[in-house]
């Protein structure tokens, strides 16, 4: 597979072919791993732990809980992803150097606490939801055993990278749900923290967009990169007509030509005199894109060019998507929408200690009873429920004890690290591919009323079994 | 100064001091550097650049700016922030090793292009707005001089940076400013993609935040980090009593201790007969606050504990922090609304050439005339217009052109680099802390209404002068 340079859907670049759209992860060389991540966690996650050794309890056994109370939104589902980032970073997730030396200098633990950081290693195990499945309120989307030492340290690092890159993926979903058949490219990088810009677009692409234009997420992950030209390329030369000319002798005449930099219908007229029949795709980036859609594919056409595209990338989300439906446009470019969770920027995702070891060794429920912050104690396991023809009908979240599987049933629970070691194929450009597979099943799977846009219930009810 | 370990607002914990109040950064001893930066960037800054130097363009003169066409929902104002840090990454953006082979492996470049590239070094002019500093529709935010190639191609860059930053920086301001001489604490981490994280409790502190939970952005930018405990560690142990005094042991007396994980009331006095009167500080983490802050308050005032402050930590954001201004609150720790930028979660600022050589070797003012976006060719520069009392009244915006300095007013354009060489002073701690005394200064300079939470104009209108 070609990583194309085709804004235009990745189906008419050069070199590219239309399987593109559907394994649009490739196998991949990076020897990429993130810095240390030690330190993105919270202050008070060490001095928890520094008090817990004090008193003895830092090596009771404990279970950590991430789940969401709620659907933001109004939302029918969301859609798990960042495990495989989180993972990624778990391996760098130790205590040395400069980092160390700065805990101890500041006074945020003391010598012995710092002592026990230099020799800390994950030896825990972690469960959850594949990335690309879907969730439901009280899900039991990760699950950490370890020590409370081990994996309350955990919580911050593992909220960071779950919230950010469930909120892409679980706006994401909607996008290529509204947009049917049509591609999604992800393009909402400069709109983003330039980090989170990488998080964004594996999280797009588990979700089903086909391409992204972010440049470090091909590079670590082997997703399709796409991307041709910007309005400053036109600006920059002397005329449009020398623009486009440059453009088609560099990227060939597959390539997506912008036409909305001066007057709309005079550059798809150069475009079609310089490109001909066999031009790729046009792009309109601005104005009321069903509108311009309609009498730029009327144009297109009455000039012979009916196999090239229409590209729009303005200012798109799931609503303006499922506005465009009944429009002549081939793509969807998103961007500012898409990086920020189409007004969804962070999930609800918590973290929190649901049992634990009590003084006879025994493992025990827990739960603070904070108004409207309470949680269920108890060790969570799940199911999702199906019909006999393969939909799903609930979400069956056991609490201290496993769900029993009705004959069509499917368990949610994975294991992604067992006693601290990563199991395979949760990580890297593998898992991005099979997350993105995973996505498409459970899109299958979930009830048709999953695809709705206006505010709802969730598409199917969780039942908490005990 | 020391990072205390103190939710309470800095002002008690264990060798702290009230002036980490006013000097929230310290002298910092990391050597850290950002991991190479120069693929987190669209793909198509790397087409356009290829046809550039195919069409002889590529070295063209040229001038792009970065600035917003207006301030998002009815903000009075905007802060800049990122700044430091796009410059810290600027040093590292360049092209090498796996992530140049990757450019050419998958064809977003040929092997002249790759060649160009591995020789790239920024060699241009970068001048702007101070972090800190206020910004205003089409307030010319950062300029970049050089040829097409290499200003061209860090526009996702630059963009993502500022764009995150400033959101963050813009929100922030905003909760200070409602917060009026009480503390506001960032603690958004979990709720924002892990490295954006350090971003934003860096931007927090520009924008007057007296600390943060995230650690790293400690380790990094030397600002101060604060933290105690969560309600797992309360779970975690056999009671209450037992986890409150563990922690006070752990922590000493000036610590804050959580008390809403069973019943609030019971809580603060276990808390009070524990600590005694010197106990620092109580923390609220939900619940109606107003109501339970009093409630607290009274209750802390009658068993004698009448200097133990009172921090809350839900779900704040600028309203909420004003709606508690006549409550007995003595810190605001924020965490969801501040990452998320308080409902504009990513900056409107964009990055357009306005003006390049032409044929002649002349520099020629250049716009787009798209619909809904066009923009203004030609160079920028800019003064903040004040009135006899040292009042902002005015953003001065010459179109190549210097606007004249009237006697009272403020030169806006910083110069960051000069022919590729940083200038001393903008990047790292030293960077943040002048940031912060900017912030200060800036918005001691804005008129009244700049601190108005409700929906309206820009506090001072935008004029161009050519």
């Amino acid at each position: 597979m070609v990583v194309g340079g085709d804004a235009g859907g990745g189906l008419r670049g050069p070199g590219s072919a239309v399987a593109d759209t559907v394994a649009p992860v490739n196998a991949n060389t990076s020897t990429w791993s993130p810095a240390p991540t030690a330190l993105l966690t919270d202050h008070y996650e060490l001095t928890m732990l520094q008090a817990a050794l004090r008193d003895g309890t830092a090596l009771r056994r404990s279970v950590f809980e991430v789940f969401s109370r709620r659907l933001s939104n109004g939302r029918r589902y969301g859609i798990v992803a960042g495990t495989g980032r989180f993972l990624e970073g778990l391996a760098q997730f130790r205590f040395h150097g400069e980092r160390l030396e700065f805990l101890e200098r500041t006074g945020v633990v003391d010598a012995t606490t710092a002592q026990w950081l230099a020799d800390f290693r994950f030896s825990g195990q972690i469960q959850g939801y594949a990335e690309g499945d879907a969730w439901f309120p009280n899900s039991p989307i990760l699950r950490v055993d370890g020590t409370f030492a081990e994996a309350c340290m955990l919580e911050t690092y593992i909220l960071s990278v779950l919230n950010y890159d469930s909120a892409v993926a679980s706006a994401a979903s909607r996008m290529t749900s509204a947009a049917g058949e049509r591609p999604c490219l992800e393009m909402g990088s400069r709109r983003a923290h330039d980090e989170a810009a990488v998080a964004a677009a594996r999280a797009a692409v588990i979700a089903g967009f086909t391409g992204t234009s972010n440049l470090e997420a091909g590079y670590r992950y082997g997703v399709k990169t796409i991307g041709t030209a910007a309005h400053s390329f036109t600006l920059l030369h002397n005329d449009e007509q020398s623009a486009f000319r440059s453009q088609l002798e560099a990227q060939g005449l597959g390539t997506t030509l912008l036409v909305d930099t001066y007057d709309v219908d005079a550059a798809v007229r150069k475009a079609v005199e310089l490109g001909g029949p066999e031009l790729g795709a046009v792009r309109l980036d601005s104005g009321d894109l069903v509108a311009q859609a309609g009498r730029v594919r009327d144009l297109l056409d009455s000039l012979g060019n009916t196999k090239t595209r229409i590209t729009v990338t303005s200012d798109l989300d799931e609503y303006a998507i499922a506005s465009l439906a009944a429009a002549p446009v081939d793509a969807y470019g998103v961007g500012t929408r898409l990086v920020t969770g189409s007004g969804v920027p962070t999930s609800s995702m918590v973290y929190k200690l649901v049992a634990r070891e009590n003084s006879a060794g025994e493992l025990e429920p827990v739960a603070k009873k904070a108004a409207g912050k309470g949680s269920v104690g108890g060790r969570k396991t799940a199911l999702r429920r199906r019909d006999a023809h393969g939909v799903a009908t609930h979400e069956i979240v056991g609490v201290d004890t496993v769900p029993v599987d009705d004959g069509d049933d499917r368990p949610l629970m994975e294991t992604f690290v067992r006693d601290g070691e990563l199991v395979d194929g949760w990580t890297g450009p593998a898992a991005v591919e099979r997350a993105r597979q995973r996505h498409a099943a459970t899109m299958a799977e979930l009830p048709r009323a999953a695809s709705r846009l206006s505010e709802g219930e969730a598409v199917i009810p969780t039942v908490l079994v005990s």
